[in-house]
């Protein structure tokens, strides 16, 4: 099964430049022809091919269902990026595939990586949605300053990772239906940020005994708050 | 802090000639300075140089640790390996950093690659296991066929990764000291193969409701039979 993504797609009802280009060229689908699309906010529509345009392909939905495979909850993952972006890349690609609602790039004092694009990353995203057959996109934020992060930041239950003696496993908590994970960086948090994040109600949480990569830490953190 | 590894270090108490330059020449360590090796085998060695020698790093063993953080489960991965080697490079150096005992690569009827070299697979699980400070290195096995893995494996409980009705989530298992998970390929394992593996004592399991990667799976499994 093929599956294209295009926002909004019950208005549009067609598939943007390269989907259609790789729906109607590569794929050499035709009139009559049917797949499936997805407009990354829980829509997953059987459609069948009106209009073989390579630019823009005419769908016609036959049937859809809303709320497809909704997750039992909310992960958002922040985290400060690794200096080398293909550990970001390939993190953002897994996490989509284990499932994840949001994802934050966090600005730290030991931050080695300043910038991020968000455009690269939410493609990673859009192409690990298709292959995973998911009808969730995750959100992509462009990256903000741990501080400003702490302040916005409303999810119901709070994790900072970190190792020390005040750390209980997450999984020794009960995960509830909202929450968030921050992760820090490579040369891991300063002092002043944990306590900062303690304040905003970030409780610190261990992932087992191993000295984890950052981008290592995402990954078991989504997979054991998807799973647990 | 830094860790080297050699193997048989205990009889040898010289760092190899990858590591004697690495710490001599790159981190320019000299005599009296102390640094930490480990055998791959649960040995954490604490060395203080006696020989800065670039080749043939003499060291003198000031305090030593046998099962080092040894883990409480002995888990062997056996994967399908994908047509794009760098997936599974990365999967080795995540689970080694997560902890796994050993991996094998498998041959199965739909499998897209037939050939791994275990050379380059076992630098990465080295690196993997400096970088996190761990003192067992996995055992990386050649690949053979998944009919031969099926009659030799002995682990005291088996599952095959797949997605059916008879699978029942690995995470409703209690797992045990000794545990083999077995992933498939890209394409899916053959039927015939499933129903060997049922033969053969291995369990269907699933890792959630999510289409998974290969990679992903070995992954996702590595981490719940790790942390559960």
């Amino acid at each position: 099964m093929q599956l294209f993504y295009r926002e909004n797609f019950a208005e549009v009802k067609q598939l943007d430049d390269t989907d259609s280009k790789h729906c109607i060229k590569v794929l050499r689908k035709n009139v009559g022809d049917e797949i499936w699309v997805t407009d990354g906010k829980g829509g997953m529509y059987h459609c069948r091919i009106e209009d073989a345009n390579p630019k823009r392909t005419g769908l016609y939905i036959l049937s859809e269902e809303q709320g497809f495979q909704k997750a039992k909850r909310r992960i958002h993952l922040a985290i400060a990026p690794t200096k080398n972006l293909d550990r970001i890349t390939y993190l953002v690609e897994k996490a989509t595939e284990i499932g994840i609602s949001e994802i934050s790039f966090i600005l730290t004092s030991n931050s080695e990586r300043k910038v991020v694009k968000t455009d690269r990353i939410e493609r990673v995203a859009i192409s690990a949605m298709k292959q995973s057959l998911k009808a969730y996109l995750p959100k992509v934020n462009e990256m903000i300053s741990i501080n400003q992060f702490l302040e916005e930041n409303t999810a119901s239950q709070r994790f900072v990772c970190h190792l020390s003696d005040l750390s209980k496993p997450l999984t020794e908590h009960k995960i509830e239906s909202d929450v968030c994970l921050l992760v820090g960086p490579e040369g891991d948090f300063d002092p002043s940020e944990l306590e900062m994040a303690a304040k905003a109600g970030f409780e610190q949480v261990s992932l087992g005994d191993s000295r984890l990569r950052t981008e290592t830490a995402g990954l078991v953190g989504v997979t054991l708050l998807n799973l647990l």
